[in-house]
């Protein structure tokens, strides 16, 4: 009985980017009738879209949401791995740092294919149907209805699940606003720019590909993701006011040869000078909303949930993980959808205003941090005590990336974690000093001609240390 | 020249309440064509709707705009004048707090009266057109256009200015959420419930008119306003889940009886229990955006702009004041969009995030505050600080409400008043203490013995003081 009502419910998904096709593979697997809508046309038609989306690295996260799918070995044979960060010096020097333990990388991966192979799977799932260049108008959560518009004709449809997966400016998110939402949007003083670094004459990668690669320039930086054609895409991220006093091809050229000389050669000049001004800069935004949900009726996911700044690489992992972890309640609450609904906000907000606040942070990480020794001490230092404590111990970017630990939860293990080490630091600081006070006493005791053997033979080791 | 392309221009202003209307009249005397849309029927031809809007507490802000208009005598005269807070405390005290100086007050107004009297006179100008039952759907602020929707039939207007009046789920906000505007709404854990108390058995009021009532009950209150038909509008202000708690009539009754004694007597115990149950607790929410305009095409004002909650009796009188300082700027600029727009926004986002948060500060006082020794000792203070210096010192309350004083400036001068009143605090209590310890000393100087008059002496005058 129960079956066959099941049967009949039909789910609405607004959005047929990678969130929203992975959540029709999922749903129609419950048994669902499935509507996915999209209002671009098919991109498994069109050629490379490019210049308008940030480069995607696939983690543990995104990649844990498609090996459910059964579609990870699929998407990793598409992607380039990524080991460690390879840093770009304001001075010409070059270092790399690497992003977890051995085996551990990121994986650089072609947003747009990565689209298509997930709206192909979903396609061949039962009960599935795709429809392009049907634009959501609005919808109301209460019955719940989803009015449609096609080439200028408009269309409601009654159903039993809305789920938008519309992106940062969802429809479906603008339609519950009215419900009891809290939410927020707020844009970053910077905004980015998307640049090409070409394939090198001899047709290979003009840079070490097994990198993201960073120059970092405090207030704003550049990176750049491996493709598979051996060309890299390079991001600028820059405050907008920047932008503005950058008007004239000489002006990219003097900004470029100042900051990122190294990559004027592998750019290309000309390219260069071109390709700056086609694109006015993009904004960085961050949305924030409590709950997620309205009543059974309607959900969000992705980032018509929780849009995020790139910095963590984690927007659509974040949104992968949704619609795994929906599916997860799914089979706890089997479909229940008053009980799932709920359950998944619970979840998930907390989460979602985690990975956003921790996405900002990495900004600082990403553009100041990583060219300071400091940072590279405590790298060091959290790769020992990980080593050590592997369970107990994960340092921060780890824990975001390579593990599935809520964002939320992340963020208090990592501030707990800062203390211990902070506190560590000083204590060997202080034991330090401690051992040097007593040293020094120990000499004064034996008096000093005595001990001038021990105070020459210091100082000849301490001029040796430095001068080699 | 500039007059003939001037008189061409078309204004949408959209939403019919009382900042859209006074809107209208504004523009039309700049020579605007204006077209006004309200998704509502005329309210000009409705009985009252009560019973799902807070009353209205019209104070110096709304009062001047009015007057540019022309309109605030009438208003006035509809007006019932609130002198002071008529404190209900919980063992059955009453006491008053006056609001301000003598002569300053707050005037309880009808709100759909004053919004009809807005219509008519919006109406009478030259160049207005008002348009009802007609809701806007979308709009389009880069070109600009406007499409609203007539009894199924959509219709699309090209304009050259869309003013967005069109109150907290604003349409016109959120067409221009996809420009970089920041945006947040927040719901506060309370809610709100509309109830009665009708004129007595003698056909007057049941309670003392020209008072706001309050019934302080620290993590909740009521309040009553008068009304021109010897009613009252109460409102009680309460956590959701504390409504949750109150399932029956017998509920009802027993909440009052323990909370609300002296007012169970002046609603009648049936009514009480009758209409309690109408209507679900409404939320209170809190908007805030930045900026208010999008080019020189879209602007937003009043609760579109900067929803309050209702603690300060700000929200309308922000929203009119809103309408008087856009007609300001269109003035100092000569009606040029392009400058007007930008120099609204700059003149007006800090105010309105400002008056949110004295909104949201607010309640804690009517609530909690007013019921305490402490606040009835810094009004007299800070009423005796203002007498002496009436330009230098302004009382919080005042500048919010019989002040022209921007909200944000007003939060900066209120801490620094602050600050100096506690330093004054401080220093009088140490200069006591000083005086104490040195009259101890001189005591002990003279002999115990010789001064047990001095103590018997004080003693005596200690227990007349506290005895009579």
């Amino acid at each position: 009985m129960i079956n066959v009502a099941r049967e009949k419910r039909k789910v609405t998904i607004v959005g047929g980017g990678p969130v929203g096709s992975l959540s029709a593979i999922f749903l129609s697997r419950r048994g669902f009738h499935v509507d996915l809508y999209e209002a671009r046309s098919d991109i498994r038609n069109q050629k490379n879209a490019k210049g308008r989306s940030i480069n995607l690295s696939l983690s543990l996260r995104g990649l844990s949401a498609l090996k459910k799918a059964g579609l990870d070995e699929r998407i990793k044979a598409i992607g380039i791995p990524m080991h460690a960060r390879y840093i770009h010096g304001s001075n010409g020097n070059h270092y790399e740092i690497p992003y977890g333990k051995k085996g551990q990388f990121l994986l650089s991966t072609d947003r747009l294919e990565l689209n298509r192979q997930l709206l192909s799977a979903a396609e061949k799932c039962d009960n599935v149907n795709l429809h392009f260049q049907q634009k959501l108008i609005r919808c109301d959560a209460r019955i719940p209805t989803a009015t449609f518009e096609e080439s200028g004709h408009f269309k409601t449809h009654q159903t039993t699940l809305i789920v938008g997966c519309d992106g940062t400016n969802s429809t479906v998110r603008s339609s519950m606003l009215r419900g009891k939402m809290d939410f927020s949007q707020k844009h970053i003083e910077h905004g980015y720019k998307e640049l090409v670094i070409p394939p090198n004459p001899e047709g290979d990668y003009a840079l070490p590909p097994n990198f993201l690669h960073i120059w970092p320039r405090h207030e704003f930086m550049m990176i750049a993701l491996p493709n598979l054609d051996k060309s890299f895409t390079c991001t600028l991220f820059m405050p907008m006011r920047n932008y503005d006093k950058i008007k004239t091809k000489s002006d990219v050229l003097a900004f470029f040869q100042y900051y990122f000389t190294d990559a004027i050669p592998v750019m290309g000049e000309e390219m260069l000078k071109e390709s700056f001004f086609a694109i006015a800069p993009l904004p960085l935004i961050t949305i924030r909303c409590r709950p997620y949900h309205y009543g059974g009726t309607a959900v969000i996911m992705g980032d018509a949930a929780h849009a995020v700044v790139p910095f963590y690489g984690q927007g659509l992992n974040s949104g992968l993980e949704d619609a795994l972890l929906f599916d997860d309640i799914m089979e706890e609450y089997s479909s229940d959808l008053e009980r799932v609904l709920p359950a998944f906000s619970d979840l998930r907000v907390d989460s979602g205003h985690g990975i956003a606040d921790l996405s900002l942070y990495n900004y600082m990480e990403m553009r100041s941090h990583v060219a300071t020794p400091w940072f590279l001490l405590r790298k060091k230092v959290d790769s020992m005590l990980h080593h050590l404590l592997p369970s107990a111990f994960i340092p921060l970017y780890s824990m975001v990336t390579f593990s599935r630990i809520p964002y939320d939860e992340v963020i208090r293990r990592s501030r707990k974690q800062d203390m211990i080490v902070d506190n560590a630091i000083i204590t060997i600081g202080c034991s330090g000093l401690a051992l040097c006070v007593y040293g020094c006493y120990k000499i004064y005791k034996k008096g000093l001609v005595g001990n001038l053997d021990t105070v020459r033979g210091c100082r000849q080791w301490l001029t040796r240390y430095f001068i080699r």
